[in-house]
C-alpha cells in the first residue's frame, strides 16, 4: 500500500524533478544523510573546473579585485534573502561554523560586560557547549544550562526560567540535532530580550530546509553551515549574521587584514570596517564557497516555502512508513509530530541500531546512527525522492529481521 | 644580451619542464604574482572533477572515515616533511591564515601566564600586528615593537634589545613580505630562547620556496598558507606547527569538537584531544584542501633543494635584468642580494610604480604593487621560467618608456 504511497507521492511532488540535479551516486542505493551532508549537483562539476581554467588559472590575482573580495557578503545576502528571513548587509560567509560560533559568542559577551552569564542547553551540538565552556572559563563567565528532554528541545518557559539580568547571552539551536525538535524562535528570543540578552540561535540543521525571519523576529546573531542543506560540500565555511542594530557596537576577537576599515591599507593599527565586514578574519575561502552556489541556484528557483511543504509531507512519510514497516520491531520515533515542531530529519530509536547501520552500508544505504541507540533519517526535500526514503526504510526492516 | 641569457638559463634549468605541469592562462603574458596566489596545475582539474563524482558524490558521508577525517594531520605531515624539515605529528591543516595564528599567539601566551609581553616587529604582515593588538588588549598583554627598516627585516640583535624575562611570545615572519628579507631562523630562535619565551614564525612567503628546519633549530610554533607556493587556490586554509615538547602543555582557545579527544562521543564536557589534533576546531575545510595536494606532489617529486636554488638563480637573474633594464629610469631594489638574506620574491620601487601596475595589468603582465612604491616580482620556482621573467621586466621598461 504505501509502495503505491511513496510512487503517489513522487508524482504528486512538484519538486520532483529537482532530484535530477544531483549527481546520482553509483554506490547509493538510498541517501538519508542529507542534514549532514548535502549531494553535489551536476551544476557544481562545469562550476569548478571553470574555476580553476578561467577565475583561478587565467584572470589568477585579478579576479581579488573582479569577484572573490565580494563573495562572503555576497553569499551572505543569497542566503539571508533566500532562507533567513534577513535583509542584506548582515550575513557573511567565512571560517568554519565552530570558528565563527566563537568569534560571535564573544563579540556577544564581550559586549555586555556587566553581565556575567550564557543560558546555553545540554542539548546543544557538542562544539556549541565545547565552545561556550572555554569561553566562560577565559571570560569568568557563568554557564546556566537548561537541561532539555533529549528526545525534544528547549522551550520558551525553560528559557523564561534562567535568563535574568545578569544574562549576557543565550546559545541555542533552533533544530535539535538529535531530536529534530524545532525550537520556537521568536518566542525565545522575546523571553530573552525581555531581560534584556541577546540570541545566538544555531541554525545549522534549519538553513535550507525551514523558512524564517530573523529580522522580524527581532534575532540577534545567527550562526549556521552550508554543507547540509546548502550542499557547499564537505567542511564549506559557515555563515554568520549580525543584525544591523548591533554591528557598530560588537567587536569580534580575531582582528584580521579582510576586517579592517581598508584592506589594503595595511597600516599601524586595527580600525574595523563599519558594517557586516568587520566580523570576516582571514581571506575568504574562495573555494569553499563555489559548490553552495549551485544549491542557492536551486533553492531561489524552488522557493523555500515550497521546500519546507515537502520537507512536512517527506517526514510525515517517514512517519508513516517506520509505523508501517518498523514499529513491530520495537522500534520508536523520537521527532515530534506536530509540524510546527520539527525540522528536516526523522530520528528514530532501536537498541540494535548501531549494528543495524554498520548492515545498511554494506548495502550502499547511508542513513547516520548516533549514540546509543538512534539512526537519523535526514530528508533533504529538493534531493530525497519518497522512493528513496522507502527504499531506505524497506532496508531497516530487512536488517531487522535479519539480526541473529 | 640577456634574452639570450634567460633562454640559455631555461635550457640549463633542471626543473624547466615542471611550467609544463601548470595550467597556462589564456590572458596572462607574464606572472609574477605567485607569492600571492600560486597557479594551479592541470591535475587539479581531474583531481576536483573525480573528487566531486566519487569522493562526494558516491561515497558522500563515508569518505569521513575512509579519508577526510585524517586529512588534516596528513597535509600537515606532509608539508612538514617536505618544506619545514619536521617530523610527523606536529603541523595541521585547518582554518584560515589569520585564524590559525589567532590560536596558536593565543595558545603561546595563556601557556607563559607570568609574562606579559609579546614581541613583533613593524614590520610584519598586517594580519599578525593586528592579531596581536587585539590580543593583547584582551588578554592585559603589553606589545614591545621592533622597528624594523622596510627595506630589511628583524636581526637577531634588534631581538635581543627587547626580549626578556617578561617576554611570553616573539611573533616573527620568516620573510618580510615587502623587502622578501628573509630572517635569521635559528639565531633569532636562540636568542628568544635565552630569555625563556616562544617564537612564532610566520612562514606564509617561505613555505614551498625555502628550506627550513624548524625540528633542528629549536623553534615552537609556526603558521603559515597554503595558496602562495602551495598553490592550494585562493583562500586554502593555513597550516600551524606545534613542537612536540609543548603540545600536551598549550591550550587554544577555541574549543570545537573535532579537537576533542572523542570526536563522536559528544558527551558533556570538552577534553582536548592528545596531539595535534588538540589544535583543530571545526570540521576539516575539506574542499580547500584538495588542490594544494597536486602541488604538494609536485614539491616532492622537484625537491625543496633544487626548488630553493632554482628560486635564487631567478631572483639573481631578476636583479640583472632589473640592472640593465629598470636601472636607467631609477628604479631601485629593495631586496637584499645575499642568497641568505632573501625569499623568493624581489621588490622594487619607483615613484612612478603605481601607474606603470596600471598599464602592466592592462597588458596581461601582472606582478602586483605594493603601497606607496614598490613593485613586487614573485617568482614560484616551478610555474615561472626565465624567459616569463624577462617579459615581465622588458614590459616594465616599455612602460616607464611610454610614461606621460
Amino acid at each position: 500500500m504505501s509502495t503505491t504511497t511513496s510512487a503517489e507521492l513522487d508524482a504528486q511532488d512538484p519538486l520532483a524533478a529537482y532530484v535530477e540535479l544531483f549527481i546520482p551516486g553509483e554506490h547509493v542505493v538510498s541517501y538519508l544523510d542529507g542534514n549532514s551532508l548535502g549531494r553535489p549537483l551536476l551544476a557544481t562539476r562545469a562550476r569548478f573546473d571553470s574555476f580553476i581554467v578561467n577565475d583561478w588559472g587565467d584572470r589568477l590575482i585579478r579576479s581579488w579585485d573582479e569577484q572573490w573580495m565580494s563573495l562572503p557578503l555576497h553569499l551572505g545576502d543569497r542566503i539571508a534573502a533566500i532562507t533567513l528571513g534577513a535583509a542584506a548587509g548582515q550575513t557573511v560567509v567565512a571560517d568554519s561554523t565552530t570558528v565563527m560560533l566563537y568569534k560571535l559568542i564573544r563579540a556577544a559577551v564581550d559586549g555586555r560586560p556587566g553581565r556575567t552569564e550564557i543560558v546555553v542547553d545540554t542539548g546543544n551540538f557538542p562544539t556549541d557547549r565545547y565552545l561556550v565552556e572555554g569561553i566562560a572559563a577565559e571570560c569568568g563567565l557563568t554557564l546556566r544550562w537548561i537541561d532539555v528532554d533529549p528526545d525534544r528541545g528547549v522551550t520558551p518557559e525553560q528559557v523564561a526560567e534562567v535568563v535574568g539580568e545578569q544574562t549576557a547571552l543565550v546559545l541555542l539551536s533552533h533544530v535539535d540535532y538529535r531530536s529534530g525538535f524545532l525550537a520556537d524562535m521568536p518566542s525565545i528570543t522575546a523571553v530573552a530580550h525581555q531581560a534584556g540578552a541577546l540570541v545566538l540561535w544555531d541554525l545549522c540543521h534549519s538553513a535550507g530546509v525551514v523558512p524564517m525571519q530573523l529580522d522580524a523576529w527581532g534575532v540577534d546573531l545567527a550562526v549556521g553551515c552550508t554543507y547540509k542543506y546548502l550542499n557547499g560540500g564537505p567542511g564549506a565555511p559557515a555563515f554568520g549574521y549580525v543584525a544591523w542594530r548591533l554591528q557598530a557596537e560588537l567587536v569580534q576577537p580575531i582582528q584580521g587584514w579582510m576586517g579592517a576599515a581598508d584592506v589594503f591599507a595595511m597600516g599601524p593599527g586595527y580600525t574595523p570596517a563599519d558594517g557586516m565586514r568587520r566580523f570576516i578574519s582571514g581571506t575568504p575561502p574562495v573555494v569553499g564557497m563555489l559548490a553552495m552556489q549551485d544549491m542557492l541556484d536551486a533553492i531561489e528557483s524552488a522557493g523555500i516555502d515550497a521546500i519546507r511543504t515537502k520537507s512536512l509531507v517527506l517526514t510525515d512519510h517517514a512517519f508513516a512508513l517506520v509505523e508501517e514497516l518498523l514499529a513491530e520491531f520495537g522500534v520508536g520515533i523520537v521527532t515530534p509530530r506536530e509540524h510546527d515542531q520539527r525540522g528536516s530529519h526523522v530520528t528514530i530509536t532501536h537498541p540494535q541500531f548501531r549494528a543495524v547501520t554498520e548492515t545498511l552500508w554494506s548495502q550502499d544505504v547511508i542513513p547516520d546512527f548516533r549514540n546509543p541507540d538512534g539512526i537519523r533519517l535526514g530528508l533533504s526535500p529538493l534531493s530525497t525522492s519518497f522512493a528513496e526514503l522507502r527504499v531506505g526504510v524497506e532496508a531497516i526492516r530487512a536488517a531487522l529481521i535479519a539480526l541473529p
